[in-house]
């Protein structure tokens, strides 16, 4: 579909040093398509950022028929700007839109739009190490209707955020609450597809558990509340004597790009790995044996986040002396250098704005 | 708090017929009030209804924090204008803000405020049999953050919709679908409260079971996937062997205004009733004894939703030869009786604006 441009006409100031809070500065311009009933989706278009009109009966704000996206550009010495999987992501976005009963996105001209959105934008990538521009595709219903069904209308939007280091003062282990009343997602749930509702669903655990000085909880499945899933916006690796293992995909996880790339990499080096169910009362034996050697979060905001204690009902797990743990900094090293364009990508995960 | 009014310039066509679809017409005013962290609930207003704004970062369309209402005015034979339970409604909101980490409201305050909108919109509430005017308020978050975090601002809304009758040719038996593959919510989960997410999961599942014939689907617990719990707008209640069950308040029910009003009056009307677990299997045994005499949702929408066939992975149980029950008319006839001034108002249910 040919897109139409219509440039700003004055350009925001960009930030000057890495110090950017996550998710709220945004670039000069978004991306935005619509959609109806009959029509398909229509009028891809680039515009300057600026906010939506919807009428108070939209349907996202009443029955959350919505879904998203997060990747990120980075920037590389020479001055390109690499991508990293986005096919993935788009793979992903249409596989949540077939959960929440959104109609499906053309991924490669989506894609498409997005590259062009991420080059005009390209000044906004920054520099400094660890930085990036966050890309959040996400997809609103627009109907205004109050009758509890799928809306004949959306809007696609892209907005663009530069964001800065993670890790402010280097990787540095967090503590990860296990939550064992609150529960993220179950079986036949939404938890596999990337939708809103599952996100402000997890506020309550979460704020619970910053209070007693966690990061994030560790969520567990809904059913036996016994079988490791994920972290809030992490999927979740353990090295236990010598061999890797993580959840296998259980239908209410979200499949990170992360964790396929993480799973792909251990295979090329010879490092034994398991998908598979492993509850914590497992993992907490393995520990008791000192078996757990590394424990560690995988996905795009921080790439690798080395988990350096674990809570679980009064017990206390120290993994590695909450040191960065080997396996967690080769990895995030390896991936990090991929999507910088600084280490061979002999698998084309990186993808030329 | 002070209230402002902005009236609109000019007033809507109203619907002339009884035949106004559900949910698509609005009024001519709404109501709206917003949250600042540090400074709490503001400027309450009520203003001509029209489009919001809002920045394409607002949280609400990327974490879906959000809770929402619904109740109903009716219109009484002398003209009046009656609300039925709303201070429930009120109730339940803050419990769903709760649930959601959203600010809590004053509920006397807003149901204030509720209750002036509808006195300036009172010529909206249709006098025909079986309509109503819909009043929907909802909430909102509205900061432009990706932080995967509680806003820090917040927007509650009311808007207001006539709706006809909900039964076209009178009280009409419904099919219903067990649904055994997809599931709406678990304990620990967000089933409790009324907010967007739980709303959109269910779409998926619910096209399946129309494509089938059925109405709706009757959702069973995400843990064990045995145990009855709601359909999709609706509670639900058994008359067995003489005897009323309904699923007890598990923590993944959303617990329905009108199922607390029939819990009363079945026990004014000295009829045994039990809120307690109910197994498909144990409800398909009774059905197989002749034991399952009636089968009913409750909710707004409808008030009483007699249930004629359930179909459970093959078996079909046919409750009352697909007629509507005697029991599920005297809470019908008993219930908007009192909505609608004719029948005595013992309990104090009915609210005047
Ligand atoms: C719930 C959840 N799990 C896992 C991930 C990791 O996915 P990815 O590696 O694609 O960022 C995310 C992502 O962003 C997430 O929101
Ligand atoms: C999921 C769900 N269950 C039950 C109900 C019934 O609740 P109420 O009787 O308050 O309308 C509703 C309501 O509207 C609902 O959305």
């Amino acid at each position: 579909m040919s897109i139409r441009i219509e440039k700003a006409e004055s350009l925001k100031q960009k930030p000057e040093s890495k110090k950017i809070p996550f998710g709220q500065v945004f670039t000069d311009h978004m991306f935005v398509m619509d959609y109806e009933e009959g029509q398909g989706w229509y009028d891809p278009r680039i515009v300057p950022y600026a906010p939506i009109t919807l009428d108070p009966a939209a349907m996202i704000f009443h029955y959350g028929q919505t879904v998203f996206e997060g990747l990120k550009a980075y920037r590389t010495k020479d001055g390109g700007t690499l991508l990293f999987r986005p096919d993935k992501n788009m793979q992903r976005l249409n596989k949540s839109n077939r959960r929440m009963s959104i109609p499906e996105i053309d991924e490669e001209e989506v894609l498409g739009y997005i590259k062009q959105l991420v080059e005009i934008e390209k000044d906004w990538v920054p520099e400094f190490e660890g930085t990036s521009l966050y890309i959040r595709p996400f997809i609103i219903s627009t109907e205004p209707n109050l009758a509890v069904a799928p809306s004949k209308t959306y809007k696609l939007m892209v907005i663009l955020s530069p964001v800065g280091p993670y890790f402010a003062g280097g990787m540095k282990p967090v503590r990860i609450k296990v939550e064992d009343e609150f529960t993220r997602a179950v079986k036949g749930g939404t938890g596999a597809a990337k939708t809103a509702g599952n996100y402000s669903a997890a506020y309550r655990a979460q704020a619970n558990a910053k209070q007693e000085g966690h990061a994030d909880v560790l969520w567990l499945d809904g059913v036996e509340k016994r079988y490791i899933e994920e972290v809030g916006s992490m999927n979740i690796f353990f090295k236990i004597d010598g061999k890797v293992v993580t959840p296998a995909l259980s239908g209410s996880i979200l499949e990170g790009v992360t964790r396929m790339s993480v799973l792909e990499l251990l295979k090329d080096w010879d490092i034994p790995v398991e998908e598979r169910k492993i509850s914590v009362a497992e993992l907490y034996q393995y520990y008791e044996e000192g078996k757990l050697e590394e424990a560690f979060g995988a996905g795009t905001a921080a790439v690798i986040s080395p988990v350096g204690r674990l809570d679980w009902l009064g017990n206390t797990m120290t993994i590695n002396d909450e040191e960065v743990g080997p396996l967690a900094k080769r990895l995030y090293d390896e991936i990090t250098g991929i999507q910088l364009g600084e280490r061979e990508d002999t698998k084309g995960w990186s993808v030329n704005v």
